[in-house]
């Protein structure tokens, strides 16, 4: 930790090909360089932890979408926390604790040219954990504040279905919703993560999409309707959702994760006239075009966690980024149980 | 005509069975019934004109929708235009001009009990003519009109298009998008269609999507990508345009008039992740919503028919309710030629 720099090695994980359906070993290469110091104005991190999101899963592949792929032979992209262990920049300090994009590597070099505002930012971990960081006052928890508040535009006494309630994304958005007045009913994959959501994190119930009575438990659940679905499964239960909404609903498009891996294409919601019938709206959200206004969000949620209004769950991975591959992969298999970590160094 | 009302034979069409598919002869009845006079603050309506739209298949289904299907034995329901020959009501006079619902018959009795605000209203002929009242100034321009202006939000120098360009809501969708500045591109079947909407009705492209080079010709006719998608088909067009939509893009979903003779269920738009990358939106819209402000959106459109800025094109069908079962199953074959129009009496 304290050895020179340049003594130190960069140990990486490179996409090598493009997977077709899960991610398996093939798809990646371990690859390592020596640190090298940053130039005048540039800056060294050193990554603490990464964030493991299901979105990584459609940066593998090819094609246009919100940010371009990740090219072969690159370093996979990640979020993440880091320590500044170098700096010839003004605003950054050896020691200094920051967030922003290292990618599944030990180091990150960012060159005076590189360094731009948002390519990284420090951090209080006073507010909050590192692993909280990369949760509730991190991408997740932006992604729920701004997809709940600006699509979702929650009223009180309404209700709100949010899918992956035990994820990252999913714990936020129904804490959230119960802040701001709603009835919060979260779906989720077996008796342990349903019965989180409900202790633990509040919700007013929170329903199993792998018990036989799935339906029927869910229909139980919304006695008057839903008003707002955030979704981050899309497929079956989607358009089960469609089924449910009232008038005037706001269907929240915040990811698919049911679908990322298919080799048979997306399931298109064959229920989507329910929008026209209800006069409902569905629509997409990309968390990156609200960066102007995280500062606010963070500030909110992290008087939450303070308070104890609100609490979080994150599935820390020790090991490094040697366990990268399959830890990612417990995001689809959904064996993580609340926002999945990769700890890379203390 | 003038013969005295008790004299006369009311020919009615009633719905006999619910269709499997395109409807059929058996699915209708041909009844006849004396008519009679109404009672005290009634009003008897002699139908000119009947109103034939895509929304009728779907009202002819069994199940939950934005209003009640048509019950097996009663007149089928539909929009249209008749003079008053009896009254006892005192806002209406006999030789009244009006438009409601009269239903697939040809008189229209409404008793005192059923008369309410919107049942019936008068419409002036100087506006437009009766076919344009069902068309224009009627349910889908109403459509056209609020789907684009309160879904849709037109913004000038925006790329607009619809489906259905030289249906009824279609024609009116481009035309209004024109004048509110937009860059309007129609989507029809058939050269004859497409060089309607593009000469007649001044859209800036119009594209056949029975050509071969469809996909092409749509992209080369949107340089700027799609702001706004007015949706009067669903199916594989809906799925194309989710491909071609801009940031912010809003998708009005008014109909689905490939869906609605589908055995095999509805398809599902499998590319609705466009709406995540693009941030954009899917939205549906139900013209009733907006009744109380006909009045203002049938005065702007009438303006705009009388300075020339807006035409419009009926498909006029003479013979009467006979011919209504083959008359309405043009509509889902594409032979229809503009507003699809029943005539019943002079």
């Amino acid at each position: 930790m304290n050895s020179p720099v340049a003594t130190r090695v960069n140990h990486q994980v490179r996409l090598a090909s493009r997977p077709v359906g899960l991610p398996t070993a093939a798809n990646w290469q371990f690859t390592e360089e020596p640190v090298v110091e940053p130039g005048a104005g540039g800056v060294l991190v050193q990554t603490l932890a990464l964030s493991l999101d299901p979105a990584m899963r459609g940066w593998m592949n090819e094609g246009r979408s919100y940010i371009p792929p990740v090219g072969l032979g690159e370093v996979m992209r990640a979020g993440g926390i880091g320590r500044v262990v170098a700096s010839s920049h003004p605003e950054f300090a050896v020691g200094d604790i920051v967030s922003g994009g290292p990618g599944v590597q030990e180091y990150w070099r960012i060159e005076a040219d590189a360094m731009r505002r948002g390519t990284i930012a420090r951090i209080d971990l006073r507010l909050g954990s590192v692993p909280q960081w990369l949760n509730v006052l991190g991408m997740p928890g932006m992604t729920a504040y701004f997809g709940l508040m600006e699509v979702g535009q929650p009223q009180p006494g309404q209700t709100l279905v949010v899918s992956g309630a035990a994820g990252a994304v999913g714990q936020t958005v129904g804490q959230l919703a119960r802040i701001k007045g709603c009835r919060a009913v979260g779906i989720a994959g077996g008796r342990a993560k349903c019965d989180f959501v409900q202790r633990e994190l509040g919700f007013d119930a929170c329903v199993d999409y792998k018990s036989p009575s799935f339906k029927d438990e869910l229909k139980a659940a919304c006695p008057d309707g839903v008003d707002i679905y955030f979704d981050n499964v899309g497929g079956e239960i989607l358009d089960l959702l469609l089924t449910r909404i009232n008038r005037r609903a706001r269907i929240v498009i915040c990811g698919a994760i049911s679908q990322y891996n298919s080799t048979e294409g997306v399931q298109g919601p064959k229920n989507y006239l329910s929008l026209l019938v209800n006069r409902a709206r569905m629509e997409g959200l990309v968390v990156f075009d609200y960066l102007d206004r995280y500062p606010q969000a963070v500030a909110e949620l992290a008087t939450y966690l303070k308070d104890g209004r609100m609490t979080s769950r994150e599935d820390v991975v020790e090991g490094g980024i040697a366990l990268f591959p399959q830890t990612l992969n417990k995001l689809f298999t959904g064996e993580n149980f609340g926002k999945l970590v990769l700890k890379v160094a203390d």
